[in-house]
């Protein structure tokens, strides 16, 4: 099926490598990262890291750990403050990844088989929580009030919009408002928090801070956005999961709101009984892709990700240009044009 | 059918007398506290304050929060941090209960129908998630890094300890130091901490902190052994649960690990069927509760539980007496002969 928004292979190998270039720029931090959440996850109970190494090792994007590494790096700072704080963010990070696929019955996560799906449901509950706890116990270490404010919040607001999100699940009424509230919080919080401790270990004035805190944010619903049109657009192997989970499990994205909205009655009849009713027979997701495209659904979501790229890169306009804010900008292609 | 360990009337309802004393001491402070909880429940996601106002409101003992506001009363505290930090320990754990009901798929708790029955198993994950990070919120709105680091820690232990439970589940070559290190960590460890905060506050020297560490630690596992004894002989309605709950989930209890150590083959087989396959029949519980009395099992977790009890009281012997050292006191008893 070719869709009205297509990935161009171009710009997809081109991002793949801007992103590959970044991680390269702060390679050695990352892999003291990695060594610090790998410290962290040791328990005399032997489940604990077994189960979250399966999930850390499985080769996520460390987007969030890297915006820390980044954002500290382009304001100058030289410390190894970072470094322990990016790691908090993993944990956040993986702690919600956790408990997402518990709540969403997922059986594949990055292409492998999810920690609820090989432990059960229990363990990646209370490892979840434990995960959680780790990371306030290294912000504590840090010690730094300010810090551990700012990511106290932002999980709270996660939880918010994780609840809020189960709340429209299934309610083809949602509308892009509730929808962008939504993924504010589950998503786009956790960046903007990550972006924003970039500026404080470097002591950076309080208008520097709230710039990255807005970087973050407008990258992360970007990202969101292009997750949701990537979950009906994927090669599978790219993304590590199945396409079409969203539509299996009644999820409102935006472009299916988007669809909703310029449905006639027979169409929504069709959204209607599959997301709301969970009705879903053999060459539905077929339809829904077919409706998304008629509608031009996927196009417009992927220039409402571009609207908040085009936010990203503007609040970096007052920071100093160096390889480092080079690399955030470079982030914001890879967001959108990325094809995992 | 008559236990060997059998609740004395008159010791229980002096038990309960002495329970309500202390409540009616810290009275005031404790309709702060729950003011503070109700206040921050709330959120834009109305689900959250509705499920977790369901647990919260569910009349709990508020032993937790009862500890911090009487100890820190007892340490000369004339402050008001101490109320907003024993609003933390409740947080703190209200998440684990939320958390723990989906674990063990219980459908009552407290005479109440459980969040994860009224509500399912998904937005008890994600509310207890959102009151954990409210705890924090709190924590670092009151700003003490010590106080952070305590409850940090603790919170890390319990998910430890959860985890290590769920390990020895179905495992009936459990022993009772396994057993013992699993209670110390999911229940005792947050006494602990709510009792030391108490200290905290005062700013009392490092060996009273200490010393009311030891308190909370000793009365929460004494607290967890006669949980584990009513759990085979409580009356339901004094409970707010079901006799037999943990025999029902093949939970290992110290009860159960000294009669499984006393067991002739017979009896072993039984156990093995019932705690390590679960397969669970008709008149099996009365059989357990048989060979439990047949063997001391009870009677000898209580004297476990009175040990505890005693390293409890000893605990604050260093203090000076005054009504919150005697209700502290009190509370001992209570823990030990509660029928609730």
């Amino acid at each position: 099926m070719k869709l009205a928004v297509s990935f161009d292979g171009q710009n997809a190998s081109a991002s793949r490598q801007s992103y590959e270039r970044l991680r390269e720029l702060v390679a050695g931090d990352l892999n003291k990262v990695n060594q610090v959440v790998v410290d962290h996850l040791q328990s005399s109970v032997t489940l604990i890291p077994q189960l979250a190494g399966h999930l850390v090792s499985s080769g996520g994007k460390r987007l969030r750990p890297i915006l820390t590494l980044t954002t500290a790096r382009m304001c100058g700072y030289e410390g190894g403050r970072h470094i322990d704080l990016a790691a908090c963010v993993e944990f956040i990070h993986t702690a919600t990844l956790l408990h997402d696929d518990v709540v969403d019955d997922s059986a594949l996560r990055r292409g492998s088989a999810t920690a609820n799906a090989v432990w059960g449901n229990k363990p990646s509950v209370l490892v979840g929580d434990f995960l959680f706890s780790r990371a306030f116990q290294l912000m504590v270490a840090d010690g730094s009030l300010e810090v551990l404010k700012i990511l106290s919040d932002a999980s709270a607001v996660i939880a918010e919009g994780e609840v809020d999100q189960l709340m429209i699940s299934n309610d083809i009424t949602t509308d892009e408002a509730a929808y962008m509230q939504v993924i504010g919080a589950k998503t786009a919080a956790l960046f903007a928090a990550a972006s924003e401790i970039g500026a404080v270990v470097a002591d950076r004035d309080p208008s520097d801070q709230a710039a990255l805190r807005t970087y973050g944010m407008s990258l992360g619903i970007a990202f969101q956005l292009v997750d949701d049109v990537l979950d009906y657009s994927a090669r599978e192997a790219d993304l590590g999961k199945t396409v079409g989970d969203d539509f299996r499990d009644g999820k409102i994205t935006l472009p299916v709101v988007y669809a909703i909205a310029r449905a006639n009655d027979d169409e929504r009849q069709f959204w209607k009984r599959t997301l709301e009713d969970e009705d879903v027979r053999d060459g539905d997701l077929a339809r829904a892709m077919e409706l998304l495209e008629r509608h031009d659904a996927l196009a417009d979501t992927m220039a409402r990700a571009r609207d908040h790229a085009n936010e990203a890169r503007e609040a970096l306009a007052g920071f100093t240009a160096n390889p480092y804010r080079d690399a955030l900008l470079e982030l914001v292609d890879f967001c959108v044009d990325r094809e995992f």
